[in-house]
């Protein structure tokens, strides 16, 4: 039901970016050109991962992961997005945890998520939490005046 | 004194960059990459911005900010590197200001030094607090067991 993602799934992916409810217009726009640097470079370097879940042939949900330049083992966990139609399903649990299983299968140690502090991402940061992270740092206004920065870290 | 960096300046960097003693050969390898794409985008967009602190035709320190993708007016001060043999002249300190400065000509608020926690790096944290960077947090083992990172922060 997980795996890697190809070509065929980049509209879908777009789709489902633009539908989440959650991503700004610079992240909306910011995938498609991560998706098509991880088609043309892979998982090498310091490349975005990109993995999908699938019922059938309809993409319900999708991960980005990447190492983190200059450490030993650490991988950003960029982002989980799920299609608002195939919420309460699991999907997004089901890729935080294939998330991690590939940043083991690659010698990672840590994973990180940078989410936001305000109201809007409330559901995010529980999602988090419920999946293991810990909210390790924050930084103050840090999107913007209101708006904090708030590191999350699981070690697996 | 301080001046954006031009192509004539690569050699020099480079050279400080590798005699400094506190860089890893990663980060030494990838100072002439950032520098190729500072001059051919310049200060645009997510680019690097290199600014040199000269004595004559020499080059005793420089230092590399850049906007931070998804924020408002936030820069990271990537680094601040200084010829061992131009130390205690305060090379480092008015390269920090010139950033300060150029960041909050860019509109920018807030920049942000990340570094390590171990003994190693002591006296660069000790530079950051004495030129008023606080560290508002901290991520144990980011960088390989036992070296820790450490997020400095000053809002200009």
């Amino acid at each position: 039901m997980i795996s890697t993602a190809s070509l065929s799934d980049k509209a879908q992916i777009t789709d489902i970016t633009a539908r989440a409810g959650v991503f700004s217009q610079e992240e909306i726009d910011s995938v498609p050109v991560m998706f098509d640097e991880y088609l043309e470079y892979g998982t090498e370097g310091d490349g975005y991962n990109f993995l999908v879940y699938r019922e059938g042939e309809q993409v319900l949900g999708y991960a980005i992961f990447g190492y983190r330049d200059l450490t030993e083992g650490v991988y950003d966990l960029y982002w989980i997005a799920v299609d608002p139609n195939a919420r309460r399903k699991g999907v997004g649990r089901a890729l935080v945890t294939a998330c991690e299983e590939a940043v083991r299968d690659l010698g990672g140690r840590m994973l990180i998520a940078e989410t936001s502090g305000t109201a809007e991402y409330a559901s995010t940061r529980e999602f988090y939490v419920r999946t293991g992270y810990v909210n390790e740092a924050t930084i103050k206004d840090f999107y913007k005046p209101g708006d904090d920065l708030k590191i999350f870290v699981k070690r697996v």
